[in-house]
């Protein structure tokens, strides 16, 4: 199996931190292709960054199928762009935030999504809702810039120490889903640690994505996810206008 | 006051009619002023077209906060971009969505809302479902393209009555929510014809941003909503960074 | 434009106030009718009062209807007899709880109410809920008596500071709604205090009447809003009994 | 056990009727006590009739309590007044929406409220979500004005049996429930034809008057529910001012 | 009447509480017939123990129906097996969560369920949702292992006391249910030292029992709950079989 | 890896398809370990049948586990037992509907699951509320028996394409979900017949527990799911008393 990883901000360092998670989860045999954005924000805080994303990472998916990619994972917890790679693909597409979340509900009624900054928090209690988890999962920012993530001593680990500690006292929470590619890295620690279930979404993507490829299932493309119809893209986006065979 | 009507697709035509449609129902001494995406689809259709509007759109309304609009309405009614505009501008922006929705909900306990292609149909669904209106309002596809709607003789108008009369004879609809910008100069008529409320999303978006600077409101910028952080962009997209100062 | 703005307790001080805040924001042209309720409770405060508050409220309507009002703002925030009030009138008819939500709502994700009395904190709680705000809006009582809003002295505008204060400490809000008709006086002076939009109802609904009548809608008479039918009434409400032709 | 049925419409015919359902349940030893509102319509058939139908109500249910009932039921199906009555009584007030959904609930998973006309549909559908039946219980309207309920020949059976059959058929349902007080005499009957529970809100309700009883159990003063505080009330409506001591 | 209360766990004195209770309330002329599962757990506390109290629970059902039980009562708060018994009985089966959370519903619109143990919390957080409850409803756990509610001196009560003050001041509870079937004997103490309604599942399931029965309702066979289908049951269970006349 | 299969009814041709559809997809290097429930009904069909199909589940759960599983599916879309053998289990457990839930999730904005009888669609029902996917996923039933599904020449596969034909026509469904273990076997036929995906939940499952397994997850045993406590067993189910040490 091939499954590409996209980055879809701009920092080497974290498409390599999130390839390094795949390949150590993917199964024999699974190769993981990682392709970083070639333009936009160099890491996604918020709904501006999140927009500004989405053409480079629709470019890397695009390019990712047309090189032999049998699925995708778009490595960034906010799923950015997930609904418009999934149109845009024939092959599955995962976002870290869903496959996360359902990773998460196999092991535990209740558990608590610890994300980077306050400005994210709402947008993934949205998107636990939106996926059916409103009930069931809490959401704590842990006041941690996403690129703090990248660098030794800024004390970015204690911030997040600190939040699920309180979610374990607090929100009765049975286990803990890492909300931001860039912590990719610390679920086995911090599992070994609070003895729950640590989940991180970089890794249950790419399982997700091994699944739908070995059951032989891709996207529909009956209604919400039909194919983009051809038509003209104007200006500096005009490369990306859909062929007319799509 | 002045507002600014931005179509996020690049038919001027489409932008021609919202502002139309904003000049009628514009109180004394509101100045309509009207922006075209530069760059981007003909008209959004799903999920990757309005993925590839968001530059233009956020380009047209960073351009239209420096002119002095004191609001931005975006005349599409997937309410593409919505939240990334609301973190970049310091002004207030309205949806076509969110406006109609809500004024809707003034007249009528139960209502459908008629859209153009039924790829649009589970993203509008979603849309109500997330502003609160999913247990009274109801989502029709008519079936239409969206740029046949600026097309005399293509049987638009039939489709779409077609479906105003099935909402009301089958779903209890109470009022009709078109649900399209390329819509905007049939309300009046339509509602003549059925007597039950008719309601357009630019009309209803526009007064909702005369609404707000009368009351001297604008986006909260506490969470949700916070200014995007400055950082670099990469490629193309280098020139929509962030400033430092916000 | 010509809008009445029903006071349905019978405190002539918060008529005027209300009165007040609906001119501030009023558009050139728009004349504020003001009515005070001529029978019922002096206050609003709980369930009881309520029930009885609404003979006053729904003669006041039909009075401001046939004297050329057209659109009416019931101003209490319990939205008391909206529902029997749109039945009532064919002018659009406005509450101030719904008005100030959908507006706080396009400035916000998170907001929280404040209002005056624990025994009215869970009706607004269902009342956000009925609205589709239910995850979005928290509700919280700042222990003050109706009438102490009136008087200078009372405590009542430290009470309900500290209720902002904890709303941004601890609900995470990201704006405030002032839950009571008799603080619409009070809402620039606490935004520009906290510096996150503060929302009074009675502007709100103004505006939104306001918005309405531009567009030329009004209330469905299909389904949940249909006039009442003619009928007798018996014993000292026999004068509200709804004429034939209704 | 004293309990207090009270019609609060003015139709002494449908107080006789229900007070005859009543007895039909009630315990050995219990005693039903009937009341007819003194003023206001002679029936309840939407928001505008619901409203004006409080103070004769409110009126009864204060004259009941004092005249000894233990318990208090609201012989109208929309649940009228029902939280007004619970914040003014000393003693346990039941509804016939609610009492009937409960009972409901305890046989089937799924059933279908069928009520007299269309403007009620909705308001009855609004209950159900309130009052947690939303995912388990539909609406429907039979087109039956209720006084034709009192009236042989009238055709009202034909158009509710037509309504349970297209309930069984299309809905799903596993029970039916009766939705108005005039059909209270009619569920042994359509139980026996149709072969699955038939639930009458008159003596669901009765029935639930009867438990809290035995229980010790009355309305909680504290929060929601909490006795009307003593103020002034205006006009023709002053006798209605809480007393000091509430 | 002649009900019949099944104590689904093993410990002869939680049945005898439990019939206690069920006497103190039940009707003049109601016979209330104890049983104890006569295979299974010695208390139920968590998913594990409810499993494997199901096949002693449906055998005494069974049983009782056979000797005549006009109704039946399972009395443990988890309402385990609830579902598979209404399938199993011609008679309606009443569980205690649902008659304890419709009885409190009658009384108060916010109230708390304090039950034993944490690992029981969240099963009956799911409970209160399943029934229509989850946003009125709170649940607490007190720490209490089961049998400890049978031990003069191991302090359950006081660890009970001090979930109930803090649902009264932190929760807004208006009133409080006991969550576990061997705390029946401690409602009227709470209720008087409390002042707020205390709600006991026996007591509570009992009077609906009653009620059913005198509405000459049972459990639908439509759908749900139909009875189950003749075929061979393996092993130990051999004698579950479902009869073919079923 | 080693994943064991239970089937929770005694019908061992059942088992065997269901063994057969996990090697189908399990990884390289995957051993499927399949077991029949020992006692118990034939095929589950309803509540009772689930009830009493736990003993030998969780029997053969504890046994799998102690033969060196490192992971459990449950082969019955029930999800029978599921929470249970969560709490019994320290290596992980999935169901089928669970798992068919979110991997159809992962394809189509909204899905039908198709069941056999109509006594299980309610109950299919609410699994997917309680799985978050309510809002997503309509359930029909077939009116197939479940051991039909076995017999060639029953006509199980004609009812069941009426159904999925009516769901595409009728519900919008954009991926189809099959809602028995039983039809293991036919998912990629009806995938080629109609073009959209279809899910089966045994393969669905495997999976799942592959994902599990590799990322190092399983239950967790803080709250919902801890393990049971020592406490005596009565009767024939004496030999399911958990043991003092876990």
């Amino acid at each position: 199996m091939r499954i590409l990883v996209v980055n879809p901000n701009t920092t080497v360092s974290m498409t390599e931190k999130a390839a390094e998670a795949a390949r150590l989860v993917a199964a024999t045999g699974t190769e993981i292709i990682a392709a970083t954005a070639a333009m936009g924000p160099a890491s996604i805080e918020g709904h501006y960054d999140g927009a500004l994303a989405l053409p480079g990472l629709l470019d890397a998916i695009r390019a990712g199928e047309a090189a032999g990619a049998q699925a995708a994972v778009i490595a960034c917890f906010d799923d950015t762009g997930l609904d418009a790679a999934r149109s845009l693909a024939s092959i599955p597409v995962l976002g870290l935030c869903e496959s996360a979340l359902v990773t998460a509900g196999f092991l535990a009624q209740r558990f608590t999504v610890v994300t980077t900054l306050e400005r994210s928090r709402v947008l993934l209690e949205n998107l636990t809702r939106h996926y059916g988890f409103g009930g069931r999962a809490k959401v704590r920012a842990a006041d941690i810039p996403v690129l703090d993530l990248e660098k030794e001593g800024s004390g970015a680990l204690d911030k997040l120490r600190h939040q699920i500690e309180r979610a374990l006292a607090e929100d009765g929470a049975e286990a803990i889903v890492l909300g931001c590619a860039g912590m990719a890295d610390l679920a086995y620690e911090l599992q070994s640690i609070y003895h729950v279930p640590v989940v991180d979404g970089v890794s249950a993507a790419v399982k997700q994505a091994e699944a739908l490829i070995a059951q032989r299932l891709t996207t529909s493309k009956r209604g919400s996810y039909a194919a983009p119809l051809a038509k003209p893209y104007a200006g500096m986006l005009s490369g990306f206008a859909p062929a007319a065979s799509a």
